[in-house]
């Protein structure tokens, strides 16, 4: 049947997403990816889950199995707020966190509450990929605020707010997806006090803050501006993704709406996967289990940022993150990253050009993200000399 | 803060569900309630999750907790293609099939990607509640066909693509929400031809085909025009409602489409509970299940049907599904079944004024939806008594 005519508006303007058809790519065998954005499966408790489903099937019965509330699993929403309170310095009652299905979800519905076709929204430049394809559908008009080492600049969101009355900012402050870039806590409370002087509304996306595997904890900019927050954080990272669990925490006013999005959109989160994430909370086993992904990771990223330094060339520089997935590394001004790309993988190994992170086409493009989480410690190295002797071949 | 002027313009003409609100009266301690329309928690196979969860961490480890590609899990899909095949007569490739977190996710999903705001969709009079839900944010134009006892009249589908070139046409064909009516053979063959003939659109919402407790099965209207129609359905009656697993089976160029929105909404449907629907649906459980739930559900179906025929006065009349959990009562016209319902939760019992399943606000206000999976026969039997009573008392 003919379907062109049947599309809404704002599906003509889709395109299908070149990062999927890069992972495709990456996928073939023997390629080593330092493309992927995914977590290590060893990272998984998976003997732990056996004894989860177990004492979730006795525990809660048929209740685990039965349509829930469109808020959330009731305790899933105590666990998460004893844990909020206890790890990250958020105080916050069980009825005022929600659970979503993986932060992808608050994404999508806070899109549809707060989108009209080309209402302003500020995005950090680079941004998180799957942000932008959670708002697109809603047509909004990206505002770029600019970033250095330490994230976003806060006089650049200013100057932002001067001009453009932004339904909302959209930031993730800590080891940046994909920069891997930490806002310092300075930062942070300027970018409190703008947002509650202009009274304008930030969603502070955070699912790596737990992954970190050196220097100090960093206070959510929820902590310093709960009202004008909508914090959302994830279990992927420390849990299971393949459970899609994410949950936020949002300012009373704006709340009621994401759940009446939520329910047109899935009802509710799987009840099963809340009730295993409750045990998993309850029973003590994240506090235990977070150690070793932490332990995990952390040679990689060593591993990854020792390579960068021993083999990349001068004119090349990279973010040295203290925590989460990524290292972000910029060739020289005018340096072509989609055409090294291309013969990287030649050589088996992957990465993601950095220009697919910017709303502006035309920005990034000598920008790329690695991914450290994946491989192993001797693969990172020599997919990094690899990378770094396809630079030197080609540059010559 | 103030939220008001960040609302998008589809979110200011959102209101709170009634349904929801309802649902929390209803929820009282006491109350008798035929007004829900979930499963009962004795149809879960609650004895064969332990087993399954087991057999999914030793058969897929962790995979079954990995990200996943958003056209869903494929064994998943596997089980599904043979299991339509054998069931319904679905001659389909496991890759045609793809999974949504619900059905409710693919409503959400075909809202996206068809409805521009105004655009005519047409819908049964009444329809079911949720995929007013989904599509309700995309802000479409509702053109409503006329039913009868037999459901959709196909003449009435003809009249109204005479007059509008709508995006879609949605249907519960068998056991529909509300009515519990079900479209016979000829007339499905009819909308079969309209539909092929004007190459238009139809989203054949099957949730409770599987629930059929006398008569013999009907093919679904996708077997008829298998082009033309996108096959939705879900597991949410035949496995457990908490995991959340919808399906559907969509043309060619249309799906694709439905892949990318969903990979916006969510990335994808949970993992693990994908890997358990394949488990349980390839390790013959749903085969050996079905008919211990249409077991359960069939004497509560007699029980009220009986009842409203021994108690209701002759004004009254009411469908008589073969299947479901639905039955669907007609007052005399400007019959005030929502003073009705106001009297009879007084009285503990508790049903749905129909009026809230029209899109038309001044419909169906003589009508109301009454659930029988819930309450045990003897239960029924009394509290469609107690609403006789009612309604005899107030008539007089």
């Amino acid at each position: 049947m003919n379907i062109d005519n049947l599309l809404a508006d704002r599906t003509r303007k889709m395109s299908v997403n070149t990062i999927r058809e890069i992972l495709k790519v990456v996928a073939q065998p023997g390629m080593v990816s330092l493309a992927g954005g995914i977590p290590a499966p060893e990272s998984f408790p998976i003997d732990i889950l056996q004894k989860l489903t177990q004492s979730v099937l006795e525990q809660y019965g048929p209740a685990s199995l039965q349509y829930d509330p469109t808020e959330g699993f009731a305790p899933l929403r105590h666990a998460l707020a004893k844990d909020l309170a206890a790890r990250k310095g958020i105080q916050t009652a069980p009825e005022d966190i929600f659970i979503a299905s993986g932060s992808q979800g608050v994404l999508d519905a806070a899109g549809k509450v707060f989108i009209s076709k080309g209402d302003p929204v500020a995005v950090e430049s680079p941004t998180y990929l799957g942000a932008i394809q959670a708002f697109d559908p809603y047509e909004p008009r990206y505002v770029t605020m600019t970033s250095d080492d330490q994230g976003l600049i806060p006089e650049s969101l200013e100057k932002v707010l001067d001009k453009e009355p932004v339904k909302f900012i959209y930031l993730v402050p800590t080891f940046q997806n994909p920069t891997g870039r930490t806002i310092p806590l300075e930062r942070r409370q300027c970018i409190a006090d703008i947002i509650q002087a202009r009274d304008v509304l930030l969603i502070e996306d955070d699912p790596y803050g737990d992954l970190r595997y050196a220097g100090q904890p960093i206070p959510p900019i929820k902590t310093l501006a709960p009202e004008h927050v909508i914090y959302v954080s994830t279990l992927s990272k420390v849990f299971a993704p393949g459970l899609r669990i994410g949950y936020y925490i949002a300012p009373q006013k704006v709340r009621d709406w994401l759940v009446i999005v939520k329910q047109g959109v899935d009802l509710h989160t799987s009840t099963f996967n809340q009730a295993l994430a409750a045990e998993y909370i309850q029973g003590g086993h994240l506090e235990k289990h977070l150690p070793h992904i932490i332990r995990l990771y952390q040679p990689k990223k060593d591993a990854m940022l020792s390579a960068l330094e021993a083999y990349l060339p001068e004119a090349f520089t990279w973010s040295k993150p203290e925590g989460g997935m990524f290292v972000w590394v910029e060739g020289p001004a005018g340096y072509d990253m989609q055409a090294l790309y291309h013969r990287c993988i030649k050589q088996n190994v992957a990465f993601v050009p950095g220009q697919f992170f910017f709303t502006d086409p035309a920005a990034g493009t000598h920008t790329m993200r690695l991914n450290f989480t994946m491989a192993d410690e001797a693969t990172i190295d020599a997919a990094i000399k690899k990378l770094a002797d396809v630079i030197k071949a080609s540059s010559i």
